[in-house]
């Protein structure tokens, strides 16, 4: 057994404290990674704080963790001690379906074994997450990370990159596609920074002017204010597609009257209430709503890669993990531009 | 000016009465239409009831038109004096814009000028519909309708008809394709017909269990019971095309639960009442919500034309027009199987 440091939430109410547990041991397909950066994502607090229900205790959360290879089993070929790795958002899926088969491990009819707040698929062990000094996973479930990038930024490619690049691929996002991104975080600052590097005009569309110059810097050509009605009538029909990132609670409708002849708007975030949708909206130019979950292993691979090559990462601040609890805080009020990222060696 | 007989809704709370008004002269590129029969549409009665808001009186409902041309003017080279035609949902557009252009002048970025309830776009003639005794309209937006077909049978095909058969199309349904048609109205019969035409794989969904041998002897192979919750999981992640034609005030999520990955539900019916998104079930299996309204003239025509290939009709009830506000009663009560059609023979 692995003894690992880390931080972990004991309940649904109480701030995270330090926290030690024993990682499974090394199997032989298993990686064994140093945690060196993990980016902390709206779900870790919606989980930790049991906001969606289910949650189970202690729990680690994290799972946008990058680090270095430290062990490798018998079986492992394409990992070698002190590699970069990392870990998303899945740990293990049923590998058999035909989602699984066909690298969409994320809809895996069996359902995904998410990285942690989940029971590994020997019924019993619980799955912890990247707030934490070391992480063991299946081979399968590793990516490789490229030397080239700032590897704190590259932390959150492992959830808000893939939720974004996924879908703006699926739905053939490129030159000539008029994209808007709906809401600047975490998720809309990577969705932005693809949409314009597949060579897309991309609009940030916002509640909050001072969006704006950050939205220009990132990449946007242009900026819409979803407060004012007279510039959302301006872009009636406009767009081809529309990424929709906002968790808070919000009207569908008035995104969807901005989508011109079958235009889809991509749906990434989950808002605790569900919105309604106006069916007049939809059949007005055939427009579509469809929803995203993370992406395949394969896909992320190919994201990264992707990310390498074109020196794309997130913009983050650095924290240690003693101001995790302040972080959460401070991500309630949208205090941040645009992820933390925990440091783990302050855990020493 | 063409002295026309009809019923029409003289106002929003009265039935029906018999009407006389004038058609416009013939212009060069009109073509007139001596009305033979008219589907009675859902539609009509929302609009007669002012239902939707926004009715023009006196109304002269009627958009599923078939009949036999008996003027054709100057320019008109397409129809002959004697010939079998059509006139659907649509009388004109802008004709210049993109949609337009690409042969979806129902998603005319002007808006599409309806064929009843609308006024022409001299901005000012009252656009009114095939309850009556003839038509008048521009030769671009009159059908071709085949003389192999049963002539009454063949209305409700220039809306319910169209309606069902463009998304489907859309949707790229065929052989393989796991398709449930939710609801079997005047809709939900020509979206289970043209499903089963194309080759694909069809279940009849809907809440009365005595629609399941009529489903069946029009091309269904299952039945899906959608208030038996047992019936209901058993079919998660069933299908790749769900068609939902119910126009009831209903939930979205338990439908959109039936579809697996990437799959997609067409909405053709318009709800009162918005209905409500759980995003977590769009994001589940990668789903998507697709509008679609009516079709463009170019696949009307192709839509008739297949219809007149593969022996494909509407299952009708004809009535005389003196039975229309009846007929209007019996529709609220679903009590038609699966389409009433006037008889304009009628009228005199």
């Amino acid at each position: 057994m692995q003894p690992t440091k880390a931080y972990a939430a004991l309940d649904s109410k109480s701030p995270l404290v330090p926290f030690q547990f024993d990682r499974r041991d090394l199997r032989p397909d298993d990686v064994q990674i140093e945690i060196l950066y993990c980016g902390v994502c709206h779900s870790d607090l919606h989980q930790a704080r049991n906001e969606w229900g289910g949650s189970r205790y202690p729990m680690v959360p994290g799972h946008e963790i990058v680090g270095k290879v430290t062990r490798v089993g018998a079986n492992v070929k394409n990992f070698n001690v002190g590699n970069l790795a990392g870990v998303g958002v899945m740990v293990d899926s049923c590998r058999t379906c035909k989602n699984c088969q066909a690298d969409l491990e994320q809809y895996c009819e069996q359902g995904m074994t998410g990285t942690y707040n989940a029971i590994e698929r020997d019924g019993k062990t619980a799955a912890q997450g990247g707030y934490s000094s070391q992480i063991v996973t299946d081979q399968k479930y590793v990516l490789h990370i490229s030397e080239k990038l700032d590897l704190k930024a590259v932390a959150p490619l492992l959830c808000a990159g893939i939720t974004t690049y996924s879908p703006l691929r699926y739905a053939k996002v490129g030159k000539g596609t008029k994209v808007g991104i709906i809401g600047l975080g975490g998720l809309g600052h990577m969705g932005l920074k693809f949409a314009h590097s597949f060579g897309a005009e991309v609009t940030l569309i916002s509640s909050s002017a001072s969006k704006e110059a950050d939205a220009k810097r990132l990449g946007a050509s242009k900026f819409l204010l979803s407060t004012d009605k007279a510039q959302m009538k301006k872009y009636y029909g406009y767009f081809n597609v529309l990424l929709n990132t906002i968790s808070a609670n919000h009207d569908y409708n008035a995104y969807l009257n901005l989508l011109g002849l079958n235009g889809n708007m991509l749906v990434v975030g989950i808002p605790a209430e569900a919105p309604t949708v106006q069916p007049f909206n939809l059949l007005s130019n055939r427009r579509s709503i469809t929803g995203s979950s993370i992406g395949g292993i394969k896909e992320t691979q190919e994201m990264l890669d992707y990310c390498a090559e074109k020196n794309i990462v997130s913009d983050v601040e650095l924290i240690p993990i003693q101001e995790i609890n302040n972080a959460y805080e401070r991500m309630v009020k949208n205090d941040v531009r645009y992820r933390f990222v925990i440091d783990l060696k302050t855990l020493y």
